[in-house]
């Protein structure tokens, strides 16, 4: 039988993993990459399509780079599949706008998160990010 | 007076049922027709444009099909308008990038749905889905 | 140390602001004027570009005009980054479908938003919207 007070907890860590990944939007948008770093664990990972970027004087560095042209991402579909004390790990979608050699480019896509409590906070132990399509706008996902 | 206990449930529940609508998500943009339909109820239904499809069986022949192509539905703008006991009814929108004929689509529109809890778990009851538009990314919505 | 109730509470104010959001969006889409201005506080303000809207009669005037041509709005990202007792402050995104002058134009941006609790009932004090882009989809958003 859980507590009362443990299913306010676990609610309240639900809501704070969502954040984390709506913040992580706002940040990618705003070009913001010393806020987007803070979000991930020391050793966090960001991973895609094969390249994985690990630590965060790695991230800073990916991030800095990605803020000089930076996506609009737009991240729904949110789900918590585990939640066990420190740890949990979900999915979300993504809908991305980019500019990409001039190009407006429209991505379509899924994060596989996992999530560490440190200190109190949630943050990214690791994305790993799907991609279905990114293509050219003028062009569309079919074919 | 709601006891503590109950509006935790309340809390509960309405987290419930919106990860019930983004579970749907996930499986239809991995063509996981299995897990779509053990998201209904025994006697769930989907409908859309005049078309009922009802049951399990019947549904699980609907969404195989939809699985040939499978569309990759963004759901957002989650609301729950009522919440009682084992029933429920909400609403959410929907941006659903689509091929059909070799053709990027791309859709909007919302559903009308009633969840009911079965065993614990909430599941669709009904599933209306209302279309705004449904349009070759090419063409656009207007007009 | 808050109180189990305080921890409920908060977990329900933060239910019924991310619902006033997404509210807004239904009501928008249906062209349902009296529904959005009724989620704005009497002295609520919409702004945007440098344009500000005050009031009730003139929300009413303004989202009346809006409904002749609803746009369809997507609201996510959602964020809740200040909530003290009756004031709360938040974030989201929103991806918007419009017509303008028979064309589809696709908007992308933000809401920065204020929230005041007036009669139990959390309402809109102040919406102000900024503008990532909002382009003819047949255009793009690059350059």
């Amino acid at each position: 039988m859980t507590s009362l007070e443990d299913r306010i907890q676990q609610l309240e860590d639900r809501e704070q993993i969502r954040e984390l990944t709506t913040r992580y939007c706002h940040a990618v948008a705003a070009a913001d990459a010393a806020t987007i770093v803070g979000l991930f664990c020391e050793d966090g990972i960001f991973s895609s399509g094969g390249r994985t970027t690990q630590g965060k004087p790695a991230l800073d560095k990916f991030y800095t780079r990605l803020a000089e042209q930076p996506p609009i991402p737009f991240i729904q579909n949110h789900v918590i599949d585990e939640l066990a004390g420190d740890q949990a790990r979900g999915r979300c979608s993504a809908e991305i706008r980019m500019v990409q050699d001039g190009e407006s480019v429209t991505t379509a896509g899924w994060y596989d998160d996992h999530f560490r409590r440190v200190d109190g906070e949630w943050k990214f132990a690791e994305r790993n990010f799907h991609v279905f399509h990114m293509v050219p706008l003028s062009q569309g996902w079919a074919g």
